[in-house]
């Protein structure tokens, strides 16, 4: 088995685990920077690597569309293209295709989408999308799926879900048909929408195929806290526990809190390198906006308990003095701090879940940085 | 004395050397990228330690503007607010002056200018000039002076030559009676436009303060390259021998080999870095445009014969991918590879005059990158 559960804690459903995938082993719960255009934005892949990341997210829709299938074919590969030796998961595409597309039309046989690049048409089958993320080489797989937003009807959300059901079903059979050395993993996704008993019914489908892994799709997409906590906490609990379950679209501190506390052992969000790159950073004390006049001689290191590049070598004063002149320096610091923080307290948090301590863990660091949810943002770049 | 000439090369006037400085001893002859805004422009320190740099060129006049003189001195100085342990030069903001600012009046005593970014308005003496370096702590510090532009009068050039000497008599005092421990050194800077007499008279007046080093300044200010080359050699053999020779504001490889053969020690520009961020890079064959269509599928690295992080990692088509989706990664990996590349140039400039071989190996160089003179700009950012 790629997967294995390496400690439960006894207060939540939060665990400890181990991912073995083509490029190493990861463990888990794990955060992945996304890396939208073959780069996690402002970070060289040997800053990615002195954080410790051995998992990144690539988009396989901005990656089909630019420098596109054959280029990356060429290449040997997305990880070879990138020059990335570590693990790479590529989600669908469908998101972006439902979000970004100035035009989509959705049919049985696939979907039919104008590029958001150059507006050219383009006709995506589940087979295509399974197909794409071979060249890519992608070490997990995530199948085409229809995300639908919150507020539409049963009906539409029963229809979007046994769409995502039956394009799974091809993806999987056409996956099974193609396995090879280094095939990566495929993981099915939950759909739903906000309604229970579909969420149920989408469970209990991609559970009988069998697969390596699990997502949660179609959460995170704009709704109120307490309905993502419902939903999440209850989406779950009804994947298999003995495979991965992968919650997408998260990355601030509090909904990953609640995602390991609801078992979740993947999750991935740009909400760590956009926000860096609008000088948000986090600390331990909550995040700090360092474009802020307070920041003009600020000597301090963002976080003084940070080991990060940028906090062992750069003040808040200076950072704002980049951000301040619009330098490129800005966003690269930025980001490294954010993305070796939030690494570090993924980190804490197994620490927390095999000492067997996660609830309190959890308490603790919501009272230190408060409650509040930024919310993240599902996909985009 | 802080400068020895190591060797000389038999057939022109080529040389190296060794310049110590309070952070440590720099090999010339020697190019400083340049650091306008307290960063080297899409560079971390690191990046700048890994390739060998341990002198870079800080711009005062932009430093002053922002972030300021009272927050440097907060900071301890510059080095401690960039975080940068080793050398760095700073011009005098004479040049960003008399190019940038929307206004100026030139009197004896100082400079009146409006700033750049906002409209506000200041006046600055040599004294002042000296002092806002002292406070940044730099270990070289460039005096104010007046630089002119090509083609006006001889009486024009006179009045500014004047000028500056005067300027530089009083700067020399004021550095003289404030010398301290860790106290920069302070350079001349040359002047005279295009009238030979009067770099003449330059020369003879600059040398006689007999200052750590001197700088040849209004050069490669958009005149021809034969102009240039004329009143470089002319220039550069007026200087003192036994003293570091900094020409500024040059930086492509073909201006450099004809610095170098003048005898000049010291170059700056921000030709390598703002190209980069072009996509223009340079290559053992000859610079590249990465965006040209032509490297889509070209999977060789930039040059094969540089060993710099992204030649090691990356291809000319990742590259021209990454500044095809606007990356910040692709400013960041171009910068590295030139400041790498040229690093490695000057190195192996160095190399051939240590041999006695340097007319020979200007040469082949030419013959391999062809004679055209991209002209560089000096300052700016």
């Amino acid at each position: 088995m790629p997967f294995a559960v390496t400690s439960c804690d006894p207060g939540c459903r939060a665990r400890t685990g181990s991912l073995a995938l083509n490029h190493g082993t990861v463990s888990t719960p794990c955060f992945m920077p996304v890396g939208t255009n073959a780069t996690v934005k402002a970070m060289k892949n040997s800053d990615l690597e002195a954080i410790g990341v051995n998992l990144i997210l690539g988009n396989t829709y901005h990656l089909y569309l630019r420098p596109g299938r054959e280029v990356i074919r060429g290449a040997g590969g997305l990880h070879s293209f990138m020059g990335w030796r570590h693990n790479i998961l590529t989600d669908s595409g469908g998101y972006q295709i439902f979000s970004l597309s100035s035009f989509r039309k959705v049919e049985d046989e696939g979907v039919l989408f104008r590029s958001h690049l150059d507006g050219s048409s383009h006709r995506l089958t589940p087979e295509d999308v399974l197909d794409i993320q071979m060249v890519l080489g992608s070490d997990v797989m995530m199948p085409l799926d229809e995300c639908t937003p919150p507020g539409i009807s049963r009906d539409a959300a029963l229809g979007a879900l046994m769409r995502t059901t039956s394009w799974l079903q091809r993806t999987s059979l056409e996956w099974r048909g193609r396995q090879a050395a280094m095939t990566g993993q495929l993981f099915g996704i939950m759909q739903g929408n906000f309604f229970k008993d579909l969420r149920l019914r989408s469970a209990s489908e991609i559970a009988e195929l069998d697969l390596p892994g699990y997502a949660i799709g179609g959460l995170s997409v704009g709704e109120e806290f307490p309905v993502f906590r419902d939903l999440l906490h209850y989406s779950a609990s009804l994947l298999p526990d003995d495979k991965p379950k992968y919650l997408m679209g998260i990355g601030t501190p509090q909904y990953i809190l609640e995602a390991v506390e609801a078992g979740i052992d993947l999750f991935d969000c740009v909400f760590p390198t956009r926000t860096a790159r609008n000088a948000r950073v986090f600390s331990s004390e909550g995040p700090l906006s360092l474009r802020n006049e307070k920041y003009k001689d600020d000597f301090r290191p963002i976080d003084e308990t940070c080991q990060c590049e940028t906090c062992r070598n750069h003040s808040r004063a200076y950072l704002r003095h980049l951000f301040k002149a619009r330098e490129i320096q800005a966003a690269v610091l930025a980001t490294c701090h954010n993305l070796m923080w939030l690494h570090n307290f993924v980190q804490s948090i197994r620490a927390a879940i095999s000492r067997g301590d996660f609830p309190r863990f959890k308490a603790e660091v919501l009272a230190r940085l408060g409650e509040t949810h930024d919310t993240p943002r599902q996909g985009g770049s």
